[in-house]
This record gives structure tokens, C-alpha cells and sequence, in this order.
């Protein structure tokens, strides 16, 4: 084999996770990796059957992150990557643990649950010879590629306009006071760190960053909590002014009945307009200004960017949230394995943007709405 | 004849002129209406060629609208009602004129390009025995007033947000520079009052309003002039806080490539969700938490509302902008003959309200895009 | 004015009926008619009272067809064409009595509902001074006439497949024996001569032909009757060959649960295809094969064709059935005032090409779907 | 582990070839299965560049694939499956050879190149003691799976419609006299036996049979051959008749601009109708006759039916073309393993079924377009 598996571990996903399967999905889905080490679990007999489910050897199903760390460190045959899958809260004490044992950390977003966790994931990064990514798997979707590339090369000319939005229905009741276990850490204030806005506001604001290469100077946020009870935010109305004079506004809401993961994607140029919607994602609209618009389909026809290459199966055959998400574990793989520069991938960079976009949020819906700058 | 047609004036809309036009089709097109006397244009020769194309007699093609007033009152045969299609700037003027006269009046929207001449239009309403009635049209259309009685009836359970838009693309460039005469007095401070915010801005708030029949305590705008030289909005970002603590966000704008006429109402309740698209206007989702999203078309199955009566033909054969604008003349009509309340008409109130949604956005941005309360 | 109103009379579409009042508002809608004469029921009461209803003077609302053209043709002031609304059956008697008057006819689709009327009402157009048109209303519609103009000068290529459908739920059960007026009359072979075939099938085909300029030189059908106890065709397969070597599919149903009025047209060159869908009229996608797909819109960017002036309001605001139907009676209006070639419209040629398809899909079925040539 | 992934082996599938890649991804997404055998080659050299390229042992990358069959049989780790993704005609030897090594057989669409290999491979299974499975992947969509759960409990009443196509645009051009590979075996009668009917024909053909669980008692067809110098179909015009009465079209082509893999079908009963297009999978519309038409997304809300079994994440995050393949793997390691009993699994049954819809359809456009009965 011209490219060994690259060896994957996993903090967090053990049995009746929710995200750590999708990161597993992802990661098998090119071939790169295999999976042979975990701490699935903090309660050991789950983390030893968790380990059994998914074919992990015994002596490498770890129910303490430390000492995973420092076995895998330790082996010959140690892990190329640890995947961070745990809620927000937990991310930073296992990212620091795998940078300072050297070993390359996949960590799920938000970066963490407070400012605080972050500062010290990033000091940790500064100071390991280690690789940080961060999912934000939208951005792994051709599409999403294709238009970065786009704008890039001044098909929208300048940038004006940003309309951003992630809307979901499933909290629009207060689910968490039923018991479930995704709503309940969720909307924990300690071990999420924010409601809508961390949990999907940041996968709108990254993508918008990702796709305009565009940061925002200034934001302005009215943030509620709609449901009975509810301590995080479970809607943001937010307004932003960027360096170059252009403007946006993102919307993220988990209580707006009839969506479900409505990430949806609209910018637009002195010289044409692109529109995306997540939940067809194998479709964007291109309007070059007095020209008839166009449907760009993912590979398809006309449509002349490098997107093609992050693409398995040919056009009119639907690639899903899952095949953006390998692209990001693919991408990993080439960057780890030096076949790649992971150019496009998030990082720590990503998930620092990302807390200051939660924080500043915070702020300016606590003060008023009032307009903070970076 | 059970019903005598209405006999209708115009002031404005000579040749070379849009909205007067849809007016007239409007009018015309359930049969309630007759156009018998203009004042089309303030030049006599252009007065009297545009009376001419539309048939008008020549002793009533007025060149001045203030003795068209005086002339039609005094006849048996007088107008029944006026119909004013002037830029803003000149709606104040031959209102009061009308009114005063005792003839009933059609006004396009916004009322006026300034606070003082909406308030005097407001004065000669109260003062008057005759109806005002502001064309509003959007809130013609079959779906937005099936959308209006849904919620009423509480179908939506408790309205908690509100997303509203109206994007065009027609300004992207400074089409006013080049002579365009549309864009020339919509971009002019004096005779527009403002710009994306009037224009289409006070079309996604009025109708928003009537939909959900709440009106914001409070808003926060952001307006911009991308526009080269434009001395007027061409994009309007806008947060909204409703009396019962409902949010929201409006965007116009006059400068997003690829957008015709989009304006889209989205909104969200503690029970179901609606979602409706102008430029395709026979469909609506409506989408109860829990179950399916149901597609409503208009006049069709499962609709349980009483918005079919304002229908034409049977569903799936689409009805359009001039059908929504014709409901509103026809319901002016009933108004006027006294068979009908002319509940669902637009007046002096909702006119009033768009200038202070106008004002406050001018206000708030102004100031540094702070909140302005009512 | 300079161009007077003309004068429209009209026979059938008395009080309860449907598609006269259709007629009716499509003829106001440029203003280019005035009803002023009807016998619009054979009942001397009903005719005496609808009559009332629209306005018409009591000494031109007849009770007989005959008496009408008779009468019609002999005033200075008669009327300038007549409107032929009633029942398939009920066309031949009325617009052969006009034609003979010398009365131009607009007759409502299918021309007739046996062969023999057909060929009586070709003769008397033959015979006659005055025009005939045919309501094939969707061909008004202006990306109809977009898509015409793109394959008449080559923009798909050689047309080679033909996808046409118009597609209604409305007679899944069987309502006419529950007394609807509309299903009664419409299922009853006396009366209408075929079932979908004629009611919508005929739209398809005729839609098809104007699009393309193709006719088929045979065709192959099975016809189905599901509705209990029904004596025509409610759902209708035909494959087609036209003489180009072109091959199509057409399907017309009643009974296919979801369907409102799903006419659609699909058409595929060596070049590139075009789709359209009635339900939504003002979008058709144009795919130049190799290049991105493009959405073209009524009076839309990028459109560069002649279709722009059959429209009424801007891009974006939904033009739709109505306008469509208008549009046949504006074009009308100028073949009979001359002031247009009637170039577009479809007259006698299309009525019995019509009457063909109708004859040849009877034929193919009961003969046990053998091809029919023309 | 709980379960062990099973073993797979595959025979083509070497480099540049496009399905074997598919089926890799497919058999990897839920980690039943691991590739560790392989005749992806019959050239020796490129059976082991690919071999390695795949990280297959050298000793289990064959060049023959009968040595294979005899060298896994033999091992106690042989494979416990063989996914054969040759060219059509490549079939009949190696599923032969496996199943009577007593190898199960996962076989790609359709079964053979000719009605005497698919006869033969049919009398193999019925000797084996393996399994034998086609890949028709499109039903391992979880919202066919939920159309077939809801006409089998009798959702949509009696089916009386099916219509179904699969239309794409790659053969548009002559692209098989450039080189491309793919296209050079496809339109080669010898290799692939059939067109457009062969390669998309029988993939729309058994997925109505598998979603309305009805067999055509008879079909009549029209084929052509568009391309120049093409010697198989490359467009079928088809019509079906059921047992129980019901009638259908089915539509395949790869001459069709503007559609990559438009694979659509829609369903009409006496009570309701479905309609699904497989370019947007997670989105099917159910219309119940006389209520307004639902949206249901996979694994949505008001699903109403068990295919939520089927799927990986969260509605609203799109599954696509490969999950839904995968589906097929999954549920043929639970059958293997004897985890489940296959019911869903297309097999032999609709392999010889697809060959009689393409034997009849040529049989029938040969013939003059009569009926062919089964």
C-alpha cells in the first residue's frame, strides 16, 4: 500500500454518543485512517465495551485520557491522530494532553466552553510540533470550496453582502427538562459555553469567514432564551461590519419550527451573487449580474473550479454532510502525512475567531447591543 | 347590473410611467372600476396625449390635480375615488386635495417622502368623510391573508420570531447615473424620502405586520449606500423587538445580484412555523412542530381558511402580483359601495406606521445603530 | 384614444360556469376589450340575469346564439368578436352562425367534441371573412413564446425527445356522480367527446407543437378510464414520432392524487434541454449541454429573446394563468384591429391537429395501441 | 467485538475503474466489512499495483479470479463475500465460480450481458449454498424503504400510476468515440447487452417494483439509438401494464440535456400519490387525496414509518448516494452474519426480472412497438 491507514484514537463517542459516530463514519470513508484506540468513556466498564463495539484491541480501550496519551506516545505503533468528540468543556484538557505527548489532535467545535479553555488549547498548539484541526465540516463540502475559490478570483467582485444562517426546530420545546441527553449538556451553560450560538452560530460564522475570507471588524447581537427555563441562548439575531466596508447579518435558531439544519449561505458582490442551502448542499446558484443565473451542481457541468477533486461520485449522485465530513478527516490524513498542506482545513486559528464570535455575541447582547469590535 | 362599476381617477401614471399602469390593471380586473378622469401628468400636451391612450374624455384629462378635485366633486358623475401613483414627494399634496373635496383616495405607498408630509396627510384623513386607502398590495395575495388568519386562530401558537425580506438587484450599479427614470427619482433624498427602506423595506414591514398583527416596540438599523454617489439607503439591515417579546430581523436591499423581487416572510411560533416566497406566491409551508411540513397552495386542499374567496381560478393555475394587487382595489370597492368592511385594507394607520419604521431606521442608524423605541 | 376598445360578445358562461369568467378577466386585462353583447345561457331567465351581472344592456343580453349574430351583425355599433365559452359539443352550432355573420370567433378548446363538428367549423372558417382563434391559452404564456423563439433559431440543437404532461388530481373519485357541474359535463362523452384527452391532453399537445414547430407524423396511446363507472378516458399514455425522427412521451391525467395543474415540458436537443412547469410559469431552466444550467425568468437577465413583450410587471413579480390567457386576447385584438399578424396565435390548424390527437389516441387505444399514423 | 467485520473480496474494480470505488466506499461506511482479497484485474501487473493501492496482501491480490474462488474457499480467514464489479458481460463466470465455492456473491446491476449468462448465473444460485445479492443501491434509500413500508400498508389506497425515468445527458455526444472509458463498454452491445435500458432502465424498473411491490404483466416499448454510429439504445419510451390494473411509463435516457441522474419516480393511488427524485434523496412529498401535500424528510418529523432505521444522522443533514448504498452492504453483512433475513435485499429474482424488462422492451421495439406479455 502506497499510503499506510493512518492510526486514529478517540476521546469521547463511546456508546449513545451522538458526534463521535459521525467523525468514525468519516474517517473510514476515504481509507485513511483506522480506528485503534479510545477513551470512549470516562466510566471504565463503558469505555471497555464501547472499545469492544467498535473492534478496538482491549489494551488500547482507555478510560482515562492521560494515560491514553501517554501509551499511545509511548508505542511504536501509537496513534497518528486523537479525535476530540467530548462536550465542549471537556475539549481543552485532552487537547493539551495529546499536544504536549505530540500526538496530532481532530477536535470537535466549538474550540471550547470558555474563553479561558481556549486561550490554553492555543497556547498548547503554539508550543507542540503536533497539528491542531478543528471540524468545522461545512466547509468540507465541494460547493463551499468552489465558492471560496470563487470569490477568491473576484467572480462576485467585491464583496458587499453576508446573510448567514443555521436554523433548527428541536428545541423549540424544553426538551432538555425530558431527559435528553443531547439537549441536557447542551444547554448546560458550564459544559457548552453557549446555547444556538456555539453549538451552530459558529459553523455559520466560520463558513462565511471560510468562504469571503473575510473577518469581521464589529458585531452587533440580541441574543434570547426563548425556552421555559432555558440558560443558554437558543436565538441570535446578530449584525456585522467587515474590514472591507461590507456587511452581514447571521441568524442562528434552534427554535424556528419546520428546520432542521438549515445552514444557509447567501453573499453577494458588485459583480454577482452565490446562494447555498446545507440541506441540498450538491447545489449553488451563481448570478453574475445581468446575466441569467445559474445552478452550479457539485462536479458538474460549467463549473470550473478545483472543487472537483474533493469529490467521490460523479454529479446528480447526492454527497452528503458525511462526505464533507471525510473530506475534513482526508484532508488531515494528507496534511499529517505531508501529501497535503491542509490549506483549507480549520484550525486553531478558526477556533480562536470562533470564541471571539461567541464572546463578543455574549458581550454586546449584555450590554445592550451595542457594537464590539475584535 | 347589480353593481355599478366605480368610477375611478388617477393623478400620475401618464406615459412612461410603471406603477400607474399596474393600478389601472389592477383595477380592472374584477370589473369593479372604471377609469373615467386623470390628472396624468403635471405637462397639459403630456396630460392630454396620456388621457387619450387610456380613453379617458377629454374634459376630464386634467392637467392639475387640484382642479380635477374641484371638477370631479362638483359632477353627478364624479370619481368615486382617486387613485395617486406620484413619486412620494407628491403624494401629500393632491391626498389632501381629494380628501378635502370629499373623494375617496388610493395612495401608493410609502404615504409620503417626509414625516410632516405624512402627518398633514394623516390630519386631512381624520378631518375627511372619504376613505383612505394605501396600496399595500402585497397583503392581496390569497397565502399572506390565509397566513394572517392562521396565526390569529393560533395555529402558530405564540409568535416568537419574525424573519422578513425584500432583496432586488436593480441598483447593484448606479443605474441613476445613466438616466434610468425609475432609479433616478427612487435614489433622489427629496422625492423618494429613502431609499430600499421605502421603496421595498416599508412592503416587508407592513407585511410582516399584517401577518403576524404585531407591531416592534423597538428597532435597530443599519443602513448603507453601496452605490456609488447614491445619497439614499440601497440596503437596510434591521433587528426588531415585538410587544410580546417576539424578535426579528428585516433586510432590504437594492443590491444583491440575482434577486429580482424576493421578498420572503418566515415566521415561527411556539407550535408551527410558516415560510412564503413572492416570487412564487401559490405555495406556502407550513410546517407544525412534530409532524410534516404541509405545502399550502393557494385555493387548494386541506387549506381550511377562509382565503379562498380571494381567488380566481382553481389551484395550481398561479395567480400573480396584479391578481394579490386587483384583491386590494376590489376589497377598496366594497369598501366604497358599502358592501364590504374593508377590514384587510391598508390605511392612514399602517401608512403612519411605515413612516415611523422609515424614521426610526434613519434614526437608529444615525445614532449608531441603537435601539429606537415607538 | 387611439385605439378604441373593442366590442366582445359572448356565448355560454352564464352564472355558475367557470372558464367565461376566465375569458372575461383576460380580456380587461390590457384594456383592449369591453363586453357589451352576450347570450349567455339558453335559459331566456338565467341569460336575462347574468346579463345583469356583467353590465350588459338588457337589449344585447340574448337568450339565442342565433338571434345574437343576427342581430350582432346588423348594428353599427356590433360587436367586434364573439367569445365561444360553453361545452365542447355546444361550439360548432354557435361559432359556424357567427363566422357566417361574419363575425370573428374565439372559441375555448377542444375545437369540438366529434370529428364531424370539427370538420363543419373548418368549413364555415373556410367560407368566412372573420378570423377564428382557438384559447390554447397557455401558449401566452411569455416563456412559452421564449422557448419557442430559442428552438426556432437553434439554441437547443435538433430537437430529438419531447417530455409533455399535464397532470390533475381532481377526478381521483368519482365526482360526477356527486353532481359537480364541472365534472358532469366533462365526463359525459356527449357532451365533451373525450375525458383528460380532450380537457388537458389537447393543452399538452398543442403546447408542445407551438414550442417546437414539430407535429407527429403518428403516435401510440392506451387510454384508462379508473374512475368508477366513467365513459371517458381519465388518464391517457401516449408515445409519440415526429417526422424529424424526434420521439416524445405525453401523459394527461385526472387521477394522480397531488396534482393541481401539472402541465410541464420538457424538451431535449443534440444542443441543449429546456424544462418548464406551468405551476410556477415565471422560471424555465435552459441547459446548454456542458455548461451550467441556467435559470431563465419571465422578462428576467440574460433572457436575450422577444418574450419580454408579452409581459406586464418587472422580473420577479409572479405574472400568471391569467396574463397568459390575456395575452391571446391582446394578440386578438391586434389581428382583428390590424394591428398584428396573429402570428402566435392559435386558430383552426391547431384545432384540428388537436381533433387529430384526440381521434388518433381513440383509435390507437381500441385498435390495442398500434401506432396511428397522421 | 461484538460482531466481526466480515471479509470481503472483489473481482474488477482495478484502477480507473468508477463502480469498484463506489462499492469499497459502500461496504466501509458502517464498518461491517473489511477488503482483504481481490481479482480487480486480469492483467497481472495492474491486479497488483491495484492490490496495493488498496492495501490487500500480496498474496490475496489475484489475477484470476477462479484461482481466488478456489484459493479463498480454502483459507479459514476467507472472504465471506465477493463484490463483482466487472463490465456486464464479466458477470456470469466469477459469480458462478464463487457460488460454487460457496462464496456468497454481491453482484453489481444488471445481472448479466445476456439473457443465457443471467440463466446460468440464476441455476448457480439455485445450487449454491451462498447468497446471492444485486446491487440495486436505490432502494437502499431510507425514503424508498418508507414508500414501500407505506403502499404495502395501504397509504395511497389501490396504486393505479407509476411513473418512472431515470434521465441523464452524458451520452448526449458521441463521447464512446473519444475514448472514454466508461462510455466504450457501456454502448458496446457485447459487453454491456443494452443501453440507457441496461444501465438505467433496470435501475428505475426494479425500484418501482421494489417501492409498489407490482410486476408488469405486460410492456411495450420504443427504443432508439440517438448518438451516431451508437449500436445500443441510448433513450426507452416504455409503457406498463400491472396485474392488478395499474398502468405506467417508464422513461430512461442518456441523451437528455441538463440531467445527470435524474432518477425520479412518482406513485399514484386511490387515496394519495408519492413523487421522489433521487438528486434531493431525503426529500419525498406525500399527497393524501383531498389534504394539502406533506414534505417528508428522511428520518424527519412525522415520518410515520420504520426506515428510520436506515439512517445515520440527524434530518435535515443530507445522506446521499453512498449511504444509501452502503445501506445494501450493511444489510447483506446482516444477512450473512445471520443478523437479519435480507428481506429488503434485491437478489436473484429481480436480477432475472430486470433481464425479462430488458429482453421485452427489445423485444418489443424489434417488433414494432406490440405488447410483450411475461
Amino acid at each position: 500500500m502506497a499510503q499506510r491507514r493512518l492510526r486514529l484514537g478517540m476521546v469521547g463517542g463511546g456508546r449513545g454518543a451522538f458526534i463521535g459516530a459521525v467523525h468514525r463514519i468519516a474517517s473510514r470513508i476515504d481509507d485513511r485512517w483506522e480506528l485503534v484506540a479510545g477513551a470512549l468513556s470516562s466510566d471504565a466498564e463503558r469505555a471497555r465495551l464501547s472499545g469492544e463495539d467498535l473492534g478496538i484491541a482491549p489494551d488500547r480501550a482507555y478510560s482515562d485520557f492521560r494515560e491514553m496519551a501517554r501509551a499511545e506516545a509511548a508505542r511504536e505503533d501509537g496513534i497518528d491522530a486523537v479525535s476530540i468528540v467530548t462536550p465542549n468543556h471537556m475539549h481543552a484538557e485532552p487537547a493539551i494532553a495529546f499536544l504536549e505527548a505530540g500526538i496530532n489532535v481532530i477536535c470537535d467545535k466549538p474550540l471550547a466552553a470558555t474563553p479561558e479553555q481556549a486561550q490554553r488549547i492555543a497556547e498548547a498548539v503554539a508550543a507542540a510540533r503536533a497539528r491542531f484541526i478543528l471540524t468545522h465540516n461545512y466547509t468540507g463540502y465541494p460547493l463551499m470550496r468552489q465558492a471560496r475559490e470563487m470569490i477568491a478570483r473576484g467572480d462576485l467582485g467585491e464583496i458587499r453582502l453576508v446573510q448567514a444562517e443555521y436554523a433548527q426546530d428541536w428545541l423549540t420545546e424544553s426538551v432538555e427538562a425530558t431527559g435528553n441527553k443531547q439537549a441536557t449538556w447542551r444547554t448546560d451553560p458550564t459544559q457548552a459555553g453557549a446555547g444556538a450560538l456555539g453549538d451552530i452560530g459558529t459553523h455559520a460564522y466560520n463558513l462565511l469567514s471560510f468562504v469571503t475570507g473575510l473577518r469581521p471588524e464589529a458585531l452587533l447581537a440580541d441574543l434570547q432564551s426563548f425556552g421555559a427555563g432555558r440558560q443558554v441562548d437558543d436565538n441570535a439575531h446578530v449584525i456585522l461590519r467587515f474590514q472591507n466596508g461590507a456587511r452581514g447579518m447571521l441568524w442562528a435558531s434552534q427554535v424556528a419550527p419546520g428546520n432542521e439544519n438549515g445552514l444557509r449561505l447567501r453573499i453577494y458582490g458588485t459583480k454577482a451573487g452565490i446562494e447555498w442551502h446545507q440541506e441540498n448542499p450538491n447545489v449553488m446558484t451563481f448570478a453574475p449580474l445581468g446575466e441569467a443565473k445559474r445552478i452550479l451542481t457539485r462536479g458538474g457541468a460549467g463549473l470550473g473550479g478545483g472543487s472537483n477533486q474533493f469529490t467521490r461520485v460523479p454529479p446528480g449522485h447526492p454527497e452528503g454532510y458525511l462526505e464533507g465530513f471525510a473530506t475534513i478527516y482526508s484532508d488531515a490524513a494528507d496534511l499529517i502525512a505531508g501529501t497535503g498542506d491542509g490549506a483549507l482545513l480549520p484550525g486553531i486559528e478558526a477556533g480562536l475567531d470562533g470564541m471571539w464570535f461567541i464572546g463578543a455575541c455574549q458581550e454586546s447582547s449584555q450590554r445592550g447591543n451595542v457594537w464590539v469590535a475584535r
